[in-house]
């Protein structure tokens, strides 16, 4: 689920807003970092402890001397540089993928406006010509998300959720049959279909047949645009090579930010705090930073910064419903007597 | 309200026209740092003086080993590259927010010109197509922004302003019953409608109701982006990392830039100069560098650099109705005797 | 005045063609920051010349460990990384605001084209449309232009300058009074009532009046944008912030970058050279960055890479002229008969 | 063949999701880098034999000398900063090209509703007509991709995959030996022309053939955009710069690199680890990172993260057909009688 | 003339297909730096020389100081970041002027559509309407590139090429003298208006001409585009920020990297190669890098990377010819009855 932190810091006064979001949990860095910060402080002190009372002197020399070497290179890993590229990269993406997502609403105000009239048949027309650019959205959307998928896991749970008529999951499961590729634009053909069938019966004009399939095409494009950034995302690779630089990281620190008795004078290693303070901080940054990259990389699951498909699908329903059927009684006077 | 300081600098000699800039206060740095900068004086201060009067000859050892420590790890926070990325991403969401403002002026226009006429049917559609129009901006603004919403807090809110008439309120109550989604969209599908109405009883051509229809939709579009941008802010997670950073960064200086006595013979610590002018101007400037940030993060508020959605629709209003009702003396002789 | 160097760098040879922009002046670094550079050398060698000949021995001791001490932590002001950051986001916005400047020629050409013929009629339609569109364009450059603003001050400059009727002046300053909102949009209200005239009177085409209104709203558009880009430029928090960052860089390096008396064994201070090559190199660089965004900040001015409003008007009037006036003798044989 | 991991990303838990894409093979940074590691490792080893056996003692300093000049050195070569602003490059060019790749979907849905009926006349036209817009994608694809140029080597594999008839084939060989620039478009205008065609012979209204047309030469500007991103690539002298700077960096780094005895005292080689774990990290890491620049500078060939475009092509015809020939007895009950 | 390598890299194979391009010379920064590289080499060793055997004793000692300064704030100089983002920011400009040329590809076969037929009429409309578009790109061409300048110097040589008859060249010479802007959309107009002529001698429908107009229009704002990114190039004052900052690098190289005496036990001067490796490369690489910027700044002229306008004007000829007058017999004989 989103975590809408917005009007927390709609006005800032005194201290600023940013204090505001800190003691918040869901969707907070705080809990994406703990197994980790958990994990490293165990190792953390275990390999303290061996230093400080297992090992025999002559191998604290050289423990020493590795802990020295690491400390001198775990600083030459230019984390923040590529977490900085990459971070940019998949928030840009993140952004891209939500001005992807398709919105009947448009569709269903110009459904409204230039098919018009309380008859039954335009009612039919209506409602079907909706139905089936809702579907389109929601086979998209199961394509994308497993969670979606995981609601709608077959045709006929489409047909259960009101989106598909028996006959017609009769029909897609046919061409299921016959033809490989996917069958999510078939339900916009429908609708095209249903709209020049309606411009035919004399249900809506010539020019209200074009501004609304214009409108469905950049429906259809929209979704294609969804699949898009689905299937190709960024590429494996980079995220591998930020991964293991990351981690990496933190792997040396667990040596290289070991205290050292300050009575070795060792230069940086003036003094002995038993709590690596600077290192945690690092991890919880370092690591909170690509969890971002994580939460935001692939949007279409269910974790706290997602996009809640689910509900989306829903809202689409009721929204196409509300703008599509107005009740003569439920619009102004002025126009009420059109219908 | 908006700080207008571009006139300032719309041309510079000598010694270049930010120097103009130094001055003022209002949506200045010095207005948002001063807070911070104070307690961090009071705090460095404190630390100080137990240091120099306080402390015991053997604790002043250990927190100057301790200074040492902190004054070098300090240095390993990455702060600068961190706001950089992070004030360009949301420098850049803040001009995208500010481009998806809808302005009814094109439609107003479009109003005039295509459904002309003094006549009092003319007259009316035209004041109540975009009475609609100006409400579904109201209503949007309301919902993304505190002080809109401070401003109409009810539905009689707007009827008081003109926005609505008592039934049309009546009517948006009962939506409110029976359907879940938000009602942001009803007046536009009001507009459509009525322009359709105005085309049936031949106020505008098919033409005109294509063009303003679109117009229309165009400004819907407007809205549910401003809304999304609203809902889908940057992650929580990326705020609070950036803030952690930040914050712990001039935590970390309370103690690394305290002067330590220059007698001990530490390096870098030479002098004593009682005031750290340096870690002053660093909080100054990084902190004054999170405040960019944390003013344009949610520009819907009351913040100095925060758009005014408050007079902007009072503008809106006066400027529909200065485009869209031309009084025909009011118009060039070349065109007056059309109407 | 635009500074136009593109044409010496089309093609490179030998060395480049940086080469040859290197001893230019108009619009040069060098113009931009002699001011800077001369209080910085004068206050550099009135420090340096204290230091050298006043100061008492015991005093010069503190004086050094005070340069050694800003030496260091002036290198802690990330300035170049700021000043990367910060004139990307200036140059971007200064293109930004180069592509929002309208352009009257597609107007004029489909004026040209859509209300075709030589009668009085079809001249006149064509001259107080296009007249319009100039106004309008015109209008808004004085509202974002100091410059534009000082050659006409007042409505009646630009019935002066032709752009106004003294009726349609009239109008205006009746609108002044009675309406508080900006009138630049009026104009364009006058050019979409008259094409509409134009087309009643049968002087152009359903078809031809919807894609000049289109146009027009587009111009209008253009317009609305740049008064965006004026009023909402980049926050003043963030400006200071980089002033401040730089000049203090600045400030601490007449302190910091002090020769030493090499024989005091300083490291780094192992030679006096009398000149600061490498400073005044950096103010120079710094300087001349921070320039750059000072020029682009605000492009409606008068400086050397500002905007040229003045002769771009100047230009619009003979290009719409030119563009819809074509007397049928200049037009090729093949045409020429039609008008 | 691209690799599709986001599956494995949607929802995150626990430790997080980058960890599940650690171990894959295709489209690894592992399957990228071995050979480049392996030579450095045979290379680093062959170095250190010589140091430890075979030198003689005087020329061992010369060689630590070298080691300790070397590994000074190769850190200012700035590895990290060039390959973030070049992969940042290289990564938005490659999403550049993704979006710049035809669909024939719109196209196919177009022609399906607005050449309706199931006459012999209206099948052949659909039929031909999509056959046309395939043909161009295809085409186009064989200039940029060698993968789809050695599958379709010739005009005459073109008549054995159905893009075209013998006599058509002819017309473009004839075109060939006339005319100099690519025929690519030439298919598009036959779309346009068979249109034309079709609405001539009243299969299709006005209205339809002007979307129609608009989106075939929407596809035929995607298609010379996908040209221009292949023939105006990053310039080489970029890639030769980036190329150099990395390599470069790692040369040194094989004498920089080497574990000198620590018995002689050099400040940051008290140890001899033998393995130069962080070197080989370094390696990983950066080769990793510019073969990310590598696979997706020319998307167009066989590499794992490439797009695929023969599978594409074959999907294009079943999508078109699927969308263009839908038969009545596949069409929902509602609009089956149209046909 | 452009560097196409695109294909060497489409698929990798071991090493990765990098090297590949290391060995190429045209385009290439072997090329571009040469020259600089040799100053630098003549000069570094004159130095050297002089230091080596010319230099009495007391002098090396100053030298030896000087070159320890240089060294030491020589890498104070940001160069790497600086030419990050300003190269950054010229490979967007350049992009972006590719992509706005303006191809006639689509205005031809738009017209091959609208205006069908054989007669003598439909063929002179098209050959006209489309000489005066491929006119209006070529004269901005002559605008913007100094080689296709030289290649049409004067309004006569756009006769010769048959872009003009004597007549309009005429029509082009008169204006010149009455009006002071350019005239390079008057051709644009020409078309406009002959496709009017066309449409009022049905050759063409009201619905042709719109959308032929359109792209016409389309055109010359790209056109526009062009002169926009001609004149309003990145500001003089950051290329010369950039040049002096990597120039003034190398210059203080030649002394800071000149190798001391490993004698006199200088920190990092243990060995003296006589040659300086890291130095040249650093030169190779920093140099190489600007001149990324310095060749793709102004890409209308005839550099290895530039757009080569003068073949493109060859090929939109041969192109529109193609596309405007296919012969009845090359068309399918589907359509071939048509004309």
């Amino acid at each position: 689920m989103t975590v809408n932190y917005t009007d927390d810091v709609a006005s800032r006064r005194g201290f600023g807003s940013f204090w505001k979001l800190m003691l918040k949990w869901r969707g907070s860095v705080y809990k994406m970092v703990w197994h980790d910060m958990l994990v490293f402080i165990f190792l953390y002190y275990f390999i303290s402890l061996i230093y400080r009372f297992a090992l025999p002197d002559d191998s604290r020399k050289t423990f020493e001397s590795f802990v020295l070497h690491c400390a001198r290179f775990r600083n030459l890993i230019p984390v923040s540089f590529v977490l900085g590229f990459f971070v940019s990269l998949v928030v840009n993406r993140w952004w891209g993928m939500y001005q992807s997502i398709p919105w009947p609403d448009t569709a269903a105000i110009l459904v409204a406006t230039h098919i018009p009239g309380q008859s039954a048949e335009a009612r039919e027309a209506r409602s079907n010509i909706l139905r089936y650019i809702n579907l389109t959205i929601a086979l998209t959307f199961a394509k994308i998300s497993p969670v979606v998928k995981a609601k709608y896991p077959t045709l006929n749970s489409f047909v259960m959720a009101g989106y598909l008529t028996e006959r017609e999951m009769k029909i897609l499961e046919s061409l299921e049959d016959r033809v490989n590729v996917h069958k999510v634009w078939v339900p916009v053909l429908w609708a095209c279909k249903a709209l020049d069938h309606a411009r035919r019966h004399e249900l809506t004009t010539e020019g209200g047949q074009r501004v609304i399939t214009a409108e469905f095409l950049a429906i259809r494009s929209k979704c294609g645009g969804l699949m898009g950034w689905h299937q190709y995302n960024i590429p494996l690779v980079y995220i591998q090579v930020v991964t293991v630089a990351v981690y990496s990281f933190f792997f040396f620190s667990l040596l290289g930010e070991q205290f050292l008795d300050p009575a070795r004078g060792y230069a940086n290693h003036l003094i002995d705090l038993y709590v690596p303070f600077f290192t945690l901080l690092q991890l919880f940054f370092y690591i909170g930073w690509i969890k971002v990259a994580e939460a935001l990389l692939n949007p279409f699951g269910e974790d706290d910064n997602d996009f809640e498909f689910v509900p989306l699908l829903q809202r689409h329903i009721e929204m196409t419903r509300l703008l599509s059927e107005p009740s003569p009684s439920e619009l102004p006077e002025y126009i009420q007597d059109d219908d």
